[in-house]
């Protein structure tokens, strides 16, 4: 019998992902904080809700158009307090550094981290470093946890998502991933792309100060889009229609997927998110919107069509309509 | 001019690690929860205190006597949030594997974790799991950072050492370091030497039962007892006095110390903890912690002797007085 391996796409977001943490994870820690399957847990502590949530940032290469792994292990995990409608407050950092690591490097990795908490309003109040030896990790990884506070009134979740929902996208996707993929192989574009890595809290805060209603916002990293919308699907019990059309893609990302061979649809964002609003309030949510920096481009680019098993459907350009399931294998390893 | 590096003992624990987080972190991300340098933040958050902790675990091999990767990454960050005067509550767990690490393995590790986090009471609530291509890292690494509540009235920390004070420890020290080091050399003993592996929150809770007038607690991980005392010293500007006769060793890893030319104070242990405990109250606590199962060995083994810079006395077994100093350089890596 063939020994099962872990494989790269297991740490995809994609569907082998999806089914290790169903199978295994959620398997063996069940609780009702996990099952919810969102970017956090939202914890109820004495009457106070609190958001917590973790990430772990392996980008390869370290530093790349837009951003670097320092920056990115702030915004990205703000931006999942955001996502569970939080108001992030405070973040604990932990690096693991191979031996051997520059210290300049490392400083400037620091300098990063302290400059994005500064922009994203959240104390370092906590952290952890372990040197390991050289060849057994690469260059750097660093784990932050964050906490924030949810607000009375304010109910966002995958599992929220109903029928008649407008969807919105703050922006262009795909510019992450073919940001760091082409820093990584060392490839030119007319046009430089930059990666989109932002903190969206601000954003979410506004958009909940126009109503507390939102359904869902989830952002779409790794997997993309159309691995993001599959998950909210599934565990909404919905059906999702967005329109090909209507789904920003900035020019030259769209150009580097045709050559490269990527589906912009199941590339990593650093930046975005996707709200889920009901229909009658998503107007007035959309205007504020587009007054923040991080929301000039935002769209609706879909809606719930009705109950169902959870799938998405594309309404292509050219008229037609298929499916969008999740990324299965594994478009970009290490991407975040 | 040569390029400084960061070496393996900037993660003793010891002496290097502490100026790496005094120059470096503490420079850049300033605030008054980290400069207090103690195990975890206390978070004062809308009249709420909230014990915040995190660690990366990278431990080689995933597997020894007395443990492995999965019960250390719960018990760690539990002592940790035990050393704040919380009750463990809440943990994330986050995974770098790499590709190719066997599923079985990652099957044994996630059910170690649950049961651990059983014996523990915590739940996990939050996870991330990255997959990173061959030789990107040595098999797995785990971050698990957590949440506990402190209670009214409690207030521990490495500042609160005061003259007077009775230092106590609940049992013999440098077992998992012999224990980690004897699996990863394949060394054999004639008697077995098992980790002390060990979650230490029930004790602490019984602990502070007793009296929450409770100084310091601090668990002698990276870097041994001897690091764990000159840190208090340091933080609290007090001088320490400790009894060489008095700290309890096991008489294996005293000899296996001996052979190895290890220092048993510089050793890591992963369920000891020592308390600064006002000398009045001292008895009863000492007592309450001898009838727990991971305080039957306690002892008293110093005491805090004056105001001063921070400096550590060993009355040695043979009559006379030396410095103990933090661990400088790695003896070592990757113990937890």
């Amino acid at each position: 019998m063939k020994e099962e391996k872990i494989l790269l796409s297991h740490g995809s977001g994609g569907k082998l992902s999806y089914n290790l943490i169903k199978e295994l994870f959620l398997a063996n820690f069940n609780n009702s904080y996990l099952e919810r399957l969102d970017d956090g847990a939202v914890l109820n502590i004495d009457g106070l809700r609190l958001a917590y949530t973790t990430d772990s940032y392996t980008v390869d290469p370290l530093f790349f158009n837009g951003g670097n792994i320092g920056e990115l292990a702030v915004y990205g995990t703000v931006n999942d307090l955001a996502m569970c409608g939080a108001e992030p407050s405070y973040l604990s950092c932990s690096f693991i550094i191979e031996e051997g690591f520059p210290l300049s490097l490392l400083e400037k990795i620091i300098s990063s981290i302290k400059k994005a908490s500064l922009v994203a309003h959240v104390d370092i109040v906590t952290g952890d470093t372990k040197v390991v030896n050289k060849g057994a990790a690469d260059k750097i990884f660093i784990n932050t946890t964050g906490i924030g506070v949810v607000k009375e009134g304010i109910n966002i979740s995958g599992n929220n998502a109903q029928v008649g929902d407008l969807i919105v996208i703050n922006g262009p996707i795909g510019n992450h991933g073919i940001a760091v993929l082409s820093e990584r192989e060392g490839l030119k574009f007319e046009t430089e792309i930059k990666s989109d890595t932002a903190p969206l809290s601000s954003l979410v805060a506004e958009m909940l100060e126009v109503s507390k209603d939102i359904h869902v916002l989830r952002d779409p990293t790794r997997g993309g889009l159309s691995t993001t919308l599959n998950e909210i699907a599934l565990s909404s019990k919905v059906d999702i229609e967005i329109n090909e059309g209507d789904i920003p893609i900035q020019e030259e990302v769209r150009a580097a997927c045709e050559i490269l061979g990527y589906d912009p649809l199941c590339l990593a964002n650093e930046g975005k998110l996707v709200a889920f609003i009901p229909s009658k309030i998503a107007p007035n949510v959309l205007k504020k919107m587009k007054e923040n920096k991080y929301g000039k481009e935002s769209k609706i680019i879909g809606r719930v069509v009705k109950k169902s098993e959870g799938k998405v459907y594309l309404n292509t350009t050219i008229g037609g309509e298929r499916i969008v399931d999740m990324l299965t294998g594994e478009q970009l390893p290490r991407i975040c």
